[in-house]
Order: structure tokens, then C-alpha cells, then sequence
């Protein structure tokens, strides 16, 4: 019998110069945009996904909202995290775990996930190394910040990447989307 | 008499993740696309402009070309060159000179030039940083190289650009025009 497979997508926003927060995580310069009335296709996007992938500066960032955003299971990829204990108002919707980008994909496949959302610059970067990342959704933000926590980071060898399509808001946001190629 | 006064435009290609060369300067990634037949606009670019500025690294790359391209008069900002000669078959095409950005384009004012193409990153960088540059058209070729000479640098406050327009091409080029806002 084969192994399932889970696919992993990104949608994520960044500054033109590449950045998706600043140094110590704001994200003021996305959060000031004029966007009122404009829909990203982000609620479409999350519709599709059967599962969550973050990291630790992720899950804290999203942790100190009000209310919990997501509906679908959150798996946070942190060593540091994965002796503590979720807070109590998550349990059952996040779970901490120490494991490798292949071994997150492969519990989650296991569990009957077949699209897993992938977030935040590191988990992505490292997703992409392992050839996890099925397609991309980037939104560029009209704005230069020159110093943040980037999307990107070193890979191994160049990746490819297929342009399926570009949509611009009247905000200025451009959105690609990408599918990675081989 | 008010002085002159030109305006600084950047036309450049960049690979998703923000890089205009690997780090040895190689574009291999660049000449690579599939883009035969496509117009990108750089003739219609290039025909608007009435002087070029460039650093030494793209002056060195493009000088080892067999034919010179630019038919604009090029200035070409290296402390390091300024005491050489400038090629045989460059001069009176080619200056080299020690100038800040601001005294740069001040220069190419008082000399009739009105729109002046800024090229290369660290030049493109500290002419942005002067506010020197007022419009930028970027083309995201759709590839992660991971490591190279970036664009963009950093930037003494937040950069606010109106986005002018975006066009897609075939090969899966996208290019945005950029209005520098203030």
C-alpha cells in the first residue's frame, strides 16, 4: 500500500524588498494598507486546506490574538515548545511537535490530511529545501521596509518556479501564484 | 534661476526572492527564461531616458560585452576608477566619476538631462535612500535562486510606492511599475 501524500501551499504577503515582518515581528507596514473591501482569496485558500504548519514565532504571534483564527488543526514545528502545554483554549485544535519538514508532512498525510497549509519565513524556507511546497500565493505589498524577517532564504539548488496567474488590488498589492516546478 | 532637475528611473530584473545577480555577478538564471518574442519594454524604456548611472560592477559586466548597448551618455560612480582611463572605445560615451548621488544627478541636470536610468543595486539603493529615484519598473523572474546581490537594501524609514501597473508574459515574467510616493 502507498504512503499518503500531503501537498504543502503557501499564501503569505511581503514587502517588496522580500520581508514578511519587521525585525522584532511587526507587521504594521502590511496591517496599514489600504485594503478595506479588497478580497485576497485568502478565506478561498483557507477553505482548501485540511491542516496548519507554523513555527514557534508563528504560533506566539497569533496566540497573543483574541480569537484563535483557524478552523483546521495547527501543527507548531518547535523544540522549545513541544515539553510545554498548549494552552488550555487550544487544545484539540494545536499540537506542538519537534519534527523534521518530511516527518510533519507525513504524520499529518497519515492522519488524512491531503492540502497543509505552510506558514511563516522558516517553516517555508525549510519546506521548500525538502521539495514540500506545491504552490505559492505571494502577495507584494507597495512598500520598501529594508530590514525584516525575510520570506526566502538559501536553497540548495535553484528552484523553479511555474507562474499560474497575478491579480492586482486597487490597494497596490500585486498576488502571484506559483506552482514549484519538479 | 531654479537649478535643473532630472528624476532617477530603475528598470531591473530580479529573481523572486529579490536578487538581481548569484554572488559572483552570474545572470545565468536570467538569460535562462523562455522569453523569445517577448517585449518587455526596455527599447520603450531606454527611449525615454537621457542618461544612464551605474556602478562599477555593472559598468565592468556590460564594458566586457562585445558591443556597447547604451546610446545614452553613461556615468559610472566608482572612487576606484576615477583615476583610470576610460576605455578607448568608450569615451566620450563613458565618464567615470567620484560623485554622491544627489551631486550625480545634479551633474546630469546641468548638462540637460531630464530622466536619468539608474542601474545596479548598490546604486540603485543609495540613490533610493536620497529620494532620488521616481519611478521603478521591476520584472520578478520566477526563480529562487537563494543567495546573490539583492535589489534593495536598507532604507533610512518605510518606503511607501504606488503601484502603477503590473503586466504578465508568458514565460511567467511579471512586471510592476512603481511610482516612489513623497
Amino acid at each position: 500500500m502507498e504512503e499518503p501524500v500531503a501537498t504543502g501551499h503557501v499564501f503569505i504577503a511581503t514587502s517588496l524588498d522580500g520581508f514578511i515582518a519587521r525585525p522584532d515581528g511587526a507587521i504594521d507596514w502590511l496591517l496599514a494598507q489600504p485594503v478595506a473591501g479588497e478580497d485576497h482569496g485568502y478565506d478561498a485558500f483557507m477553505a482548501g486546506m485540511d491542516a496548519l504548519v507554523m513555527g514557534r514565532g508563528t504560533f506566539e504571534a497569533v496566540a497573543s490574538f483574541e480569537d484563535w483564527p483557524y478552523g483546521v488543526p495547527v501543527l507548531v514545528l518547535s523544540r522549545q515548545l513541544v515539553g510545554t502545554d498548549v494552552p488550555a483554549r487550544l487544545r484539540g485544535r494545536v499540537r506542538f511537535a519537534d519534527l523534521a519538514p518530511a516527518a510533519a508532512m507525513a504524520l499529518l498525510a497519515a492522519e488524512g490530511a491531503v492540502r497543509v497549509y505552510v506558514d511563516g519565513g522558516r517553516v517555508v524556507q525549510a519546506f521548500l529545501r525538502e521539495g514540500l511546497i506545491a504552490d505559492m500565493v505571494i502577495t507584494r505589498v507597495p512598500v520598501l521596509i529594508g530590514a525584516g524577517r525575510p520570506l526566502f532564504g538559501d536553497v540548495a539548488r535553484d528552484v523553479a518556479l511555474d507562474h499560474q496567474e497575478t491579480r492586482v488590488f486597487p490597494s497596490g498589492l500585486v498576488q502571484s501564484r506559483y506552482r514549484v516546478a519538479g
